[in-house]
């Protein structure tokens, strides 16, 4: 089968939205009124996933989709901790309410309830409330909740550990992604979220986090930013900083995914990094949405270029399901319990 | 003959950072002396260059570097514009000394005197003086001289626009390069310099700045950061941006370095962007020191991968010189006023 671990809701129905705006516009003024949900039909949300997501997922052979709230949409930077709880509850759970009625097609990752002003503890209980009621198989971690400012610590910082110790406790692993960007100079699909890649694996580079946590796995998305086409100059950092190859220093820990929306980038990703630590996606839907005038394809119909590689097959079922499987073992099982 | 186009004076005598640090001491604490930069031989500064730069240059059968002052210790954001301004004096009469020891290996860009508080004009004069009376090249314009916090606007607000006149009028290029970061979440070398060329490259999507300025020319190093390898997503982005296509939207004006230090990024750059576009550069001495245990070879030893490359000798002898003369123009000036 074929698991696509990174799709984003970014096609939830409109109350979703309009609650959002609601809920900002009474944060900064209080006299406003404090905006509920309006409800939405299960027929909305088949609608709404049937006519994108799963129709793009059917169409282009994949099996199942790692479905999490649309990433520039969790916007931590917004509001206060009880903002982005609330935010992010009624957002995992249209997650879920997809996932319940798309039971073999689509599974949820949870958004985070972070706050660049609240320590990261004050996210374990949705991922906790996620993963052991919801049936969540893991969760996005942003690395910095400032929206584009990095005002907080690295990723390697003691303040994050209590996040790693719950993901390592309940054995999810986390995506590293980022949210939008209100710094003009990076703009968000196009530069913060690559640029987020790209330093997060840095400061993986020079701490030891696997060291404290050698069970915790971390997805970096979008092909690992520039980090494969500079394999090079990581190599050799790593080698300047002292530390251990990277195959041994974050390589048993840390996946690439297959989000680079062209063939000559995935050819690249698969010449240096290690089949086993490449996990097939798609990003699908919405941050590249047109056609491609040189292929004639969606741009992002990222399995064409895994199809196309020269690689055993044993090597495709790996990128395309076995790693996923290893990585998500709730994945695995829940996957198991319906048979498959 | 070779030309490499991204070379940094990393290993000058120390009296020049025993001044910085000095300056920048007497700037927070100004009843501290105000210092004077220690005299400097010629032999010191021969020995600075033959035993490192030229050694180099010579062991791997290149002839000219196009030399600038370190990059990271340009640091914009440090002091105030007159600190920065006699920073960026002494850095670049330093250079010009190298030129002029060494006029047939090396011929100058000048950082400029950048400040995040100062309006970019500011530069102009330190640029001219540079061109006109130092004979440079070109110069190293810093997107964000706050240093990592990205406080200012994209390349394309035209608050940039005196500079840019600038370099127009006086038919130089600039390389966008940032310098040192205090933002712990990038490493300099190893997040800071590619998420900026990345950005960088993004900001020129999302405007128009060659509809206002054709003859402007901007080197994007370290190969282009991000974007090479996520060149599908760029053209994609393009494209939903309603900006024309990339050949015609940027690749007249922007030209990628190959400080890529592995093979097989290489081969990708060379895959994906038109050999009229770019530069060859090898951004010593310093960035990544050591040896490739995969090789045996210096990973800063960028001609090897150029040379190993499956592409017509007319090809390379643009990369490694031609397209250097058309991009500098005041540099095919100078080799040809030395029969070159």
């Amino acid at each position: 089968m074929i698991i696509d671990c990174h799709g984003h809701y970014t096609t939830a129905p409109a109350q979703l939205q309009a609650f959002r705006d609601a809920q900002l516009a009474h944060f900064r003024d209080p006299s406003k009124p404090e905006p509920a949900l309006a409800a939405i039909s299960d027929d909305e949300i088949r609608e709404s996933i049937e006519n994108n997501q799963l129709r793009l997922l059917r169409e282009r052979g994949a099996d199942l989709t790692i479905f999490s709230p649309k990433a520039s949409g969790m916007a931590h930077h917004e509001g206060d901790l009880a903002i982005s709880q609330v935010w992010s509850r009624i957002s995992n759970d249209l997650i879920h309410r997809v996932c319940t009625l798309f039971p073999e097609n689509f599974i949820g990752v949870c958004q985070l309830p972070q706050n660049p002003e609240a320590p990261v503890e004050t996210s374990v209980e949705e991922l906790r409330r996620c993963v052991l009621e919801l049936g969540f198989v893991g969760a996005n971690l942003n690395p910095d909740p400032s929206g584009g400012w990095w005002k907080g610590r690295p990723l390697t910082d003691r303040s994050w550990y209590p996040l790693y110790e719950a993901l390592v406790e309940l054995d999810v692993p986390a995506m590293i992604h980022v949210s939008g960007s209100c710094n003009d100079n990076h703009h968000h699909t196009g530069a913060h979220y690559l640029n987020a890649d790209t330093s997060a694996f840095m400061q993986l580079i020079q701490g030891d986090l696997f060291a404290d946590f050698p069970d915790l796995r971390l997805i970096i998305p979008h092909g690992g930013g520039a980090v494969p086409y500079h394999w090079g100059r990581y190599r050799g950092l790593a080698d300047m900083l002292k530390k251990p190859p990277l195959a041994e220093h974050l390589m048993k820990n840390v996946f690439f995914d297959t989000c680079v929306y062209h063939q000559p980038g995935i050819d690249l990703l698969f010449e240096v990094i290690d089949v086993d630590n490449i996990l097939f996606a798609s990003e699908m839907l919405g941050a590249v949405k047109g056609i491609d005038p040189e292929t004639g394809r969606y741009f992002d119909d990222t399995k064409r270029y895994v199809d196309a590689l020269d690689i055993p097959e044993s090597a495709k079922a790996k990128v395309f399901e076995g790693n996923a499987r290893r990585v998500y073992p709730r994945l695995d099982a829940a996957l198991k319990a319906q048979g498959r």
